[in-house]
């Protein structure tokens, strides 16, 4: 068939965008294509954010038809965590039909090789970029998120990750050269003489297990990375969480018709609450590679069992942050308040244990106790959130009862030092909105532990007491070792403390930010710069992005032959 | 300590050939700094012939004591393959104690940083290539590999695979810059700027496990692949093929120590025959990666048990030669004939079912009947063989009586083209020589499948009778999916069936060799160059060597603070 969009034109678009990113990569400067601020959209063919508002809004009720085969069968009941229902059903798909039929497109995506597999997804992603606004309230209606985080984090942050996965993708790829001319000397003799060709080729079916809270930020990675390396993608959003993805899907289905190439390389399979139909797919023959993002205990289900794909995970951890010393205190205040309230702690990377030494800490404020820095951190809190409107705008809605539930039983765990207060979001009364709890734990208590060594995902932070800066150091290692962790942050001005803390991160593999007083915090990473996880502790087996995370969803075949 | 070797002499020595290396690995041309011919050693601090055996008598009845902690335990009954017991003792460890002191140098040595690393591994190398002819005779004494092979494949092509792991190792750390500035514009307010630091950090101690056949070759690139990304290696040789490897301990030991690196940075832990420590070994919390060579059955045990390592597996698999028609049948048969005879046959790579249509094939001598094509075959074997001498120094010795048992059994499979003759070496009258068997099977019968689509390691090939070249290929392809395949070949002068073959190869991701008929074989590879095994099949999980076999052996960790 005739590609609408031809190679030629794929290149001359994207190739300059993909030349950035590869120096991006290479340099790990800040570099980002894709702009933050909603008003920098509406031109260009980009809608603006009335368009893209109206563009979500056309969608709820809707049906979402993908046009993929083995699909007779339709579910969704996405309920906003801001209370609205979207209404909007996906394919429920038959997999008996639909994976064959994903596999008839294969050869033609793998034969096109690297660079053009690299020029389709930088298409579809900046198709993606010019529905940001659309993309934002879709991804702030499953996920919960605050519109502008919604907006930032879903959309552009989201894309530079999706393109971090794509350059990553395509430079392993061109690592090794198409063809090799290999002449062996062999003394008087003639020399040996061999023709060389070598071909990237997939592994087969990649199925990305999408998440409730970062749909497209923490999908597009290994959705990307897995179909710039040949595979096709079967994508299983989260039941909550299905539109950012499934407008996704159907934007990639859209592309490669458009550029020539099968639709089916990019599927969408939504299932119904409660049906885990996850576990039936990850160990199908025909998934090579999987990625998700969840829960340790389901992470760790498919590691054991996804025996004949490429599992990569990003599961939980208990992420610390070390308060021994600061010449900033106001700053590191204002700083750990921001870290606690975005999105109510319903990251992978907010702080949850913050460990402070019992007898105090050294500032420039002069010394602080125990309870004076713990009290200062609520203070802070409260004064970040003391407005509802700033308040609704950090801290979005909280995404499912569960996390409720765990809120709510966790000012049972110890003595309250900033109690959880509920906010009234006025545009969405059915949003529940939660400001962070923060207990008081004992470190060398047994019965804390209990408390501060398991995740609490949500917005609850322990202050736990510690002996002193090497009996957090010492804990921190613990933590790492054995529960893992996506993020550490630690508040220091002691040199032999900083270097204690390094070493155990370095030791650990765990990634750390130090004294972060400004606009900068310690769960943000920024794509093409910050290694998103380290895949060397028990919270995630891959980080994102580097050249592990992409470099097994391919393999090199070799084809040789006398010259 | 003050290094006998400074990181300026390292460098100044090393880093230009690592600069070969790495550009080789980019080309893929041809390119080796270790020569393959025997007289080129005896000069600039190399053994010559004379005094590399001299070396090996002198090891013969001696204790190798590596001076490793945990050392009162010492083992050792090597018999050659030659008939001749070797005496040598080393050390049985006590691994509670030599794990933890193989961690405490781990510190300086991630410290050291990515190309310090790369050149003590290169001076490594460079140490053992002066001994190559040392370590020719420790290769053929274990393995069974005839001297001349002993002396290339164990040494030179070795030394090889080891630079090339140690060039992709560094490749991949130095990815990522040491260190980034990070600065975010914010429009109109100050921009946001971070200071990033990178280390590669290493997963921990590796355990490497040998193999009889290929001590060195196989051991080598998981040995420095390990060591150059920063982690400890513990070495468990074969039982019948220690010596090769403690020697390999011996001078890292003493490069490292001299570099001023702890020397049990790489330690060696021989075990009894039967005792199995591979299993407890490999499981232990500490080893954080496994390489391994060997049969299948243990290697997907690895694959399931050591969940707490990565595990890398070279495994056995059905190896397949499509013969359909040729322009050079006498290039054909004594390509194939020296393929089958290499070694006797006892090579991952070596062909094991040549499958040829029952109703002939096409040549440049007209057409030959399936009978003919065996039989040409089995006589080209026969004349390759018919000199005693000619043939000992091609077939070398049966490495154990496993593979001599599997011989003998493999004669009742079916008709017998061309039976296995025994052959006597003047010089060890001990040694078990024998020239390949082919055996005639119909690959439409239902009992022959059995005994063909099993990989009967040794000197057995299998004239495989096929309706047709698109049965041969339906066959390759059952073949390669289910059991695996080191290496495929095909002669075909079709162009179709040529491309047929091809596409069943990139489909099942095997390493193909077409229509070869001069001085390259189907069961050799080159470093630099051709990749070994591919990592996509379920003969190994990995290939020799590309960015993937060293990827996740290290992590990175970011450490981020203010600027």
């Amino acid at each position: 068939m005739a590609a609408e969009l031809t190679a030629h034109e794929l290149v001359a678009q994207h190739r300059p965008t993909l030349d950035q990113a590869l120096e991006a990569i290479r340099t790990r400067a800040y570099w980002s294509p894709h702009p933050e601020h909603p008003k920098a959209y509406g031109e260009h063919g980009s809608l603006d954010a009335a368009a893209g508002k109206a563009a979500f809004d056309a969608l709820l009720g809707t049906r979402i038809d993908l046009g993929q085969p083995g699909t007779d069968d339709w579910t969704g009941d996405e309920l906003s965590p801001y209370g609205i229902e979207l209404g909007v059903t996906y394919p429920h798909a038959d997999v008996d039909v639909l994976l064959p039929a994903m596999k008839a497109g294969q050869r033609a995506w793998r034969d096109a090789g690297a660079e053009i597999r690299a020029m389709v997804c930088l298409e579809i992603i900046k198709r993606i970029s010019d529905r940001t606004h659309e993309f934002a309230h879709a991804v702030m209606h499953t996920s919960g998120q605050a519109f502008m985080m919604a907006f930032q984090a879903g959309g552009p942050h989201a894309q530079d990750r999706g393109m971090e996965a794509v350059a990553y993708a395509y430079v392993e790829q061109v690592r090794t050269p198409d063809t090799a001319e290999w002449t062996k000397p062999q003394g008087k003799r003639e020399p040996l003489a061999l023709t060389k060709r070598f071909t990237a080729v997939p592994r087969g079916i990649a199925l990305v297990i999408g998440c409730n809270t970062f749909p497209t930020w923490n999908g597009y990675p290994g959705l990307f990375a897995s179909l710039a390396t040949g595979n096709a993608v079967l994508v299983k959003p989260h039941p909550r969480a299905v539109l950012p993805l499934a407008l996704t899907v159907q934007v990639a289905r859209q592309v490669l018709a458009e550029a020539g190439f099968d639709p089916n390389l990019v599927a969408l399979t939504a299932d119904r609450p409660g049906e885990g139909s996850a576990k039936t797919l990850a160990t199908r023959p025909e998934i090579r590679i999987v990625d998700y993002t969840g829960s340790t205990a389901f992470g760790d289900w498919l590691e054991a069992n996804a025996r004949q794909a490429q599992v990569f995970t990003e599961k939980a951890g208990v992420n610390t942050v070390i308060v021994e010393s600061t010449d900033d205190y106001r700053g590191m205040l204002a700083n750990l308040a921001f870290s606690l309230s975005l999105y109510s702690g319903q990251m992978c990377t907010t702080p949850q244990n913050l460990l402070v030494p019992r007898d105090g800490i050294r500032t420039d404020q002069g010394p602080k106790s125990y309870d004076e820095v713990v009290a200062d951190l609520a203070a802070a809190v409260d004064a970040l959130l003391g407005d509802d409107a700033r308040a609704n705008a950090l801290l979005g809605a909280i995404v499912n009862p569960d996390v409720k539930a765990r809120l709510d039983a966790a000012a049972g765990l110890g003595e309250v030092a900033l109690a959880s207060r509920e906010v009234t979001n006025p545009d969405f009364p059915g949003a529940v909105v939660r400001t962070p709890l923060i207990v008081k734990l004992d470190g060398a208590k047994p019965d804390d532990e209990a408390a501060y060594m398991n995740e609490c995902f949500g917005p609850v932070s322990f202050a736990v007491a510690v002996d002193s800066a090497s009996d957090a150091v010492e804990l921190l290692r613990r933590t790492v070792r054995d529960k893992g962790a996506m993020s550490v942050g630690a508040y220091t001005t002691d040199e032999e403390v900083e270097s204690a803390i390094e070493e155990v991160c370095l030791e650990e593999s765990a990634q750390l930010s130090l004294n972060l007083t400004g606009g900068v915090y310690v769960n943000q990473t920024a794509a093409f710069s910050d290694f998103h996880g380290s895949g060397g502790n028990p919270a995630a087996n891959a980080t994102l992005t580097d050249g592990a995370f992409v470099a097994t969803r391919f393999r090199v075949v070799e084809v040789r032959r006398e010259a």
